[in-house]
């Protein structure tokens, strides 16, 4: 029988004591911190508690947009290329948003010791969810072949290359004995980390949309580039929510990134995102290329970089893509709460 | 420098191969199950996906409700044995509210091995953060001191014995090397599921808006009273959820649980729980005391117990709240959406 005093880091409070002191804002940190991670405030991350209101306002759900034209435009309208190109962009996202879920909900959240940051991050484990949902809801739609889809992944080389960078990320953060008061391992969890909302959300989910987006331009499945759009949105909260993180753990640990593991993780990601873009798109569609695709990820590449401090990975990078931003921020003021309760209506009959 | 392959359990699936299978839904377990955690569909347990669909269309948030009455109240219309229930009731549920958040984000839902489970905990986890939310929503509109209301728990040994109980499962659950495949750590985990769902969740939040409740329906406290009725029915979600997780755990692990411990945890939370009330209710209010709330304790515990197949803690139990269960459910059927996007904008002038 487990000894609970002896065996376990116990986080159970002393017995109550009228002369405990409440907790001081300036005490708390991102992690390492030894404040009572019960008490969400005095904040000292107001900001994090911003990106939680601001998130809530972005809600919305799969059932919100209209599907019905991509029912007719997937069976008449696409092409055997443009075919190739929707359905492996949705295999390769169906898996990265269950490992984006289980990245924050199970490494990320965890290490957390301000309230006010596991709050926003709750969040975002939801939207993750949210954004797994509206996969399925498109696959379900469109009548593909569920298992199929999200298998793929594990038989196309192009998609499991990208996947298996980002697991071996997460195994690192996820590791039982990681300690993140010995250097080298918090030198690992902040890679993983910067990999994570920089590479992972920044660029590969920021741009990886754009293969559909650029039917959606051209009127090919709108409902799903809607969908995409209002998954954009919570992403683009989701890297900038995590590189403030990143910044901010560099400041209050005194440390920073180093330059040779950075460089690694660009070269790496670069080169398995054009594979994937050459596979993607290896046969040519209208409007969009994998020059492109891969282009486009270099420049916001650039971005992400200087958003923690670090030089452009890949100098003079072009914004080849310049309507990419817009997708991201064009449906804000759009409302769904008013007919949201008849769509629910008629999600609840999707058949399993 | 980490070798992954070598020292850590690395998720990453073995390189592609055009001859792996799909998953088969019969082989997916609540634990220890040994099918792709990356894979959502096809699913096992349909329920846990219709349980996150239900989930999404309880969407609430605190700025939906109208607190101006209850800013009244609470200055000129509670007199001090109210203000004393009023307060504590919030002191406890603010530090249980996280620790339900950090029990299903960091505890439980790491540990289930079917996506399907870990979809509805993710929205689980972000529901427990909108709680938080409501409690902060209600003291800073009634500009309460957040720091003293926050660190109460910690002061007051009536509410920390409850915490204390609830760290210690937290505790078990969350231990770095446990393994649900050892006998006794499985054991051990069971009864932590069970307590955080069928007390933690199940009766004590199931039970403990109800002080406030009593205020409500005189009249008093009304938008608190509101708030809490939107979490009184998530939380019947919650404990739903996590009692059949619960069944399906001892089914397929072929187990059941030890009496021995189950008669511990039920005298255990009920002492605690008769404390907290003695002293929630030391002084007497209009229409609820100690003696009801303990007593309910014990005819929720009973309808708890017997979802998990066991036999009646308190036999004999009276149903002296009858209308606590009309609480959970009578406001089904509201509409927000019309009047969302107006009070976000009031919310966004709340300072901090
Ligand atoms: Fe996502
Ligand atoms: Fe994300
Ligand atoms: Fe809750
Ligand atoms: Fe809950």
């Amino acid at each position: 029988m487990l000894n609970w005093d002896d065996e376990t880091k116990s986080q159970a409070q002393p017995a109550a004591d009228s002369s405990v002191a409440p907790v001081n804002a300036d005490d708390k940190r991102v992690i390492n911190g030894e404040t009572d991670v019960n008490q969400l405030a005095p904040f000292k991350y107001p900001w994090a508690w911003e990106f939680f209101m601001n998130a809530n306002k972005n809600h919305w759900t799969p059932l919100d947009v209209n599907m019905s034209q991509d029912v007719h435009d997937y069976h008449h309208r696409l092409n055997p290329a443009e075919k190739h190109v929707f359905e492996n962009v949705l295999a390769y996202l169906t898996t990265s948003d269950i490992l984006a879920m289980r990245n924050i909900g199970l490494a990320v959240m965890e290490k957390m010791t301000a309230p006010e940051l596991q709050i926003y991050q709750a969040r975002q484990v939801y939207e993750e969810a949210m954004h797994t949902w509206a996969y399925q809801h498109c696959i379900e739609t469109l009548n593909l072949d569920q298992s199929e889809i999200y298998n793929r992944y594990r038989v196309v080389p192009q998609i499991n290359a990208k996947i298996q960078m980002a697991n071996r990320r997460l195994d690192a953060a996820m590791r039982p004995d990681i300690n993140l008061r010995n250097k080298d391992d918090l030198q690992e969890f902040i890679m993983s980390y910067l990999f994570f909302a920089g590479v992972f959300e920044g660029c590969w989910f920021y741009n990886g949309f754009s293969p559909i987006f650029a039917l959606q331009r051209r009127g090919l499945m709108r409902g799903t580039g809607e969908q995409l759009q209002y998954i954009l949105r919570d992403e683009a909260m989701h890297f900038a929510f995590g590189l403030k993180v990143v910044n901010q753990i560099l400041e209050e640990e005194n440390i920073s990134l180093d330059p040779k593991a950075v460089r690694e993780m660009w070269d790496e990601s670069e080169a398995v995102e054009k594979d994937y873009a050459d596979y993607i798109l290896r046969d040519p569609i209208l409007g969009y290329s994998a020059e492109y695709h891969t282009e486009q990820f270099r420049f916001v590449a650039n971005r992400r970089a200087r958003t923690v401090g670090l030089e452009d990975p890949f100098p003079g990078a072009k914004n080849v893509s310049p309507w990419l931003e817009e997708q991201a921020t064009m449906r804000k003021e759009k409302n769904f709460f008013e007919t949201r309760v008849i769509e629910y209506q008629t999600g609840a009959q999707l058949e399993w």
